[in-house]
C-alpha cells in the first residue's frame, strides 16, 4: 500500500532532494506540504503542522525539512498524531529534544526515521566492509565547501542550533561514524566563529578511537574553488580514501565501482522498509559529536563574515 | 570482603569528600593515590595512574577525582587493568568519551559508576516519590553561588572541558532529572561567557517537558552573600521547594524531616553494591543536557573576570 507523505518545510532540501525523491518511489505518494515559503503543483498546501494535521488529507507519513530550531514541535505533534516521522539531518538542534522524539514514537508506535542522508553516498557501503575487517591506524577527514554557494540566503544556519560548519560537518561525522569500526570520541579542538555570528565558520577536531588511532577533521566554509569532501583511512593492509562526500572509493590508489549517486531514493527506500516492519532507526551518534565539540572545543573569534 | 580503592587526583574535592567518605565506610579500604598534588598519611602515593596500575599494591577500585579534561585517559587505563571505577561528576569532558568507558567496563566485566553526589542529597529522595504522583505545572531551578568562594584556584574550570558555571549547574540538572518525572530538553538559552575565559560564568536555559510544562533555569557564579541552590516545582496539587541543595525540603510551606547531610557516604554504598551486584550505573542525562547547551545556547560576551 503505497504511504500518503507530507513535506514540512519546502525550502531548498525539499525542493532539491525530496520531492524529486518521494516523486520516483513506488512506495510513496506526494499529498501535502506545509511551509511559510513555496508550494508545489497539484499538492495541497498548508501554513504549518497544525494546519496540516487539522486538515482532510490522509497522511500516513511527514518529512520534516524545515531548520533544526523548530523541528522538535513539529515531529511531535505529527507522532502525536499518528504519523511515522523522518527527520532530515541533523535530527534536531539538541539531544534531548531527539531523545523526547524517540519516547513519543516509542509510545505512539510509529516510525521514526533521523535520516543521515551521506551515509546513503555510493561508496560508504563498501567501504565499511573494507574498513571492518582491517586495523585502523588513523583517520583524516576534509570537509571544507563554499557556505556561499551552498547555503544560498539560509540564515538559519548562523543561528544558535544551526551548527554553522557541522551542518555540512555532521555529513562528514555520519559516514565516519558509519565506516569505522571502532568507537570515537573528541579529546580537544578549536572552533572558529566570526565576529558577526553566532555559529563557527571553521573548526578542527582531534578525536580518538578505542585503540588510540588518530581521527582528525577539519572543517572550513570559506573553501573557494574545487570543494572537499574526503575521508582518508590508513590501516594496516592499506589506504582507503572516500570521496566527494562518499561517492567515490579508492583503496591503495585502485578506483572501485560504486555504481550512480542515488542518496535520497535509498533513504527513501529505507524509510519505507522500516515503516512496514515497524522499525524506528533514530542514530544519536552524530549529533552527540557535535554536540561535545561545542563543549569540549575552545573558540575562537575570527574575521566577521558577509554571505 | 572490603574492596580496595584508590583515588586518583587529591585536590579539593578528594580532600573534602572521598577521603573522609572511604574512612568512614565498612566497605573500602583506602589504600593508594595518585597526583600530582597533596598526599595523605600512611597512604602509598604515586605520581599518575600508571605508576598506580603498575606498583605492587593490590587495588580493587578506583575513584577518579582530576579534572575532567584528563579523566578519560586515566580511567580507561584502570578499567582495561580490571579495576572497578567511580567518575567524580562530570563523568568526561565529553559525551563520547564517557560511552567508550561504558564499552571498556562491558567488555572487561567492571563496574562504571558515574557519581552524580547531589542526587544523594538528604531530600532527593522524598522529593522524586512526592512528585511522582503529580502533575507538573512548572520548575524553577536557581543556582547561584561564589566561584571564588567554591572553586579558589581552580583555573580548570575555566579552560574549555571544564564547564563554568555548569560546573555546579550540572548538580541541579542532576536532581532535576532525578525527580521530574518527565523527560525536559532545551529550548532556548543564553551562556554569558567572561572577555578573559573560554567558559561561562552565568547561563539561562528555557527548558521544556514532555507536556509543554516549563523548566528554567539560572547559574550564577557571581553570587556573593547568601548562597542559593533552590528547586521549585509547581504541580496540581501544591508546590516543592528542594533548597540547599537538595539538603532541605519543604512541600506547600510544611517543612519535611529528611535527616543529615550523607552525600559522599551514600554515594560510596551506591558503589559498593554496584560492585557486589556486577552492575554499572552511568547515566549520561545532565551531561547530555549541558552539551545541548553549548550547542544550542547564544553565547554572549560579559566582563572579564578574575578570581
Amino acid at each position: 500500500m503505497t504511504i500518503r507523505i507530507a513535506i514540512v518545510g519546502l525550502g531548498k532540501i525539499a525542493n532539491d532532494q525530496h520531492i524529486p525523491a518521494i516523486l520516483a518511489s513506488d512506495a510513496f505518494e506526494f499529498v501535502a506540504g506545509a511551509s511559510h515559503e513555496g508550494s508545489y503543483p497539484g499538492i495541497a498546501m498548508f501554513r504549518d503542522v497544525d494546519e496540516l494535521l487539522a486538515a482532510d488529507v490522509r497522511v500516513d507519513a511527514v518529512a520534516m525539512c524545515q531548520p533544526p530550531q523548530v523541528r522538535v514541535d513539529a515531529a511531535a505533534k505529527a507522532i502525536r498524531a499518528g504519523k511515522h516521522v523522518l527527520l532530515e539531518k541533523p535530527p534536531g538542534a539538541t539531544l534531548a529534544e531527539v531523545e523526547a522524539l524517540v519516547q513519543l514514537a516509542k509510545g505512539a508506535g510509529t516510525t521514526l526515521f533521523a535520516a543521515w542522508h551521506s551515509r546513503f553516498a555510493p561508496g560508504v557501503h563498501d567501504a565499511r566492509a573494507w574498513l571492518a575487517e582491517r586495523r585502523i591506524d588513523s583517520a583524516r577527514i576534509v570537509w571544507k565547501e563554499d557556505v556561499r554557494r551552498w547555503h544560498p540566503g539560509q540564515q538559519w544556519i548562523w543561528e544558535p542550533g544551526g551548527l554553522g560548519v557541522f551542518d555540512p560537518g555532521i555529513n562528514a561525522l555520519s559516514i565516519a561514524t558509519a565506516i569505522l569500526p571502532n568507537h570515537f570520541y573528541l579529546a580537544s579542538g578549536t572552533l572558529e566563529v566570526p565576529a558577526n555570528r553566532a555559529a563557527p565558520i571553521a573548526a578542527e577536531l582531534n578525536m580518538v578511537g578505542m585503540n588510540g588511532e588518530p581521527v582528525h577533521a577539519v572543517f572550513d566554509w570559506r573553501q573557494q574553488g574545487p570543494q572537499t569532501w574526503d575521508i582518508v583511512v590508513e590501516t594496516d593492509d592499506g589506504t582507503l580514501s572516500l570521496t566527494h562526500g562518499g561517492a567515490q572509493l579508492v583503496i591503495d590508489g585502485t578506483a572501485r565501482e560504486v555504481g550512480p549517486e542515488r542518496e535520497y531514493s535509498d533513504l527513501y527506500a529505507h524509510f519505507a522498509h522500516l515503516i512496514a516492519q515497524g522499525l524506528s532507526d533514530v542514530d544519536r551518534t552524530p549529533l552527540r559529536l557535535v554536540a561535545d565539540a561545542f563543549m569540549r572545543c575552545r573558540q575562537v573569534q575570527v574575521d566577521a563574515f558577509e554571505d
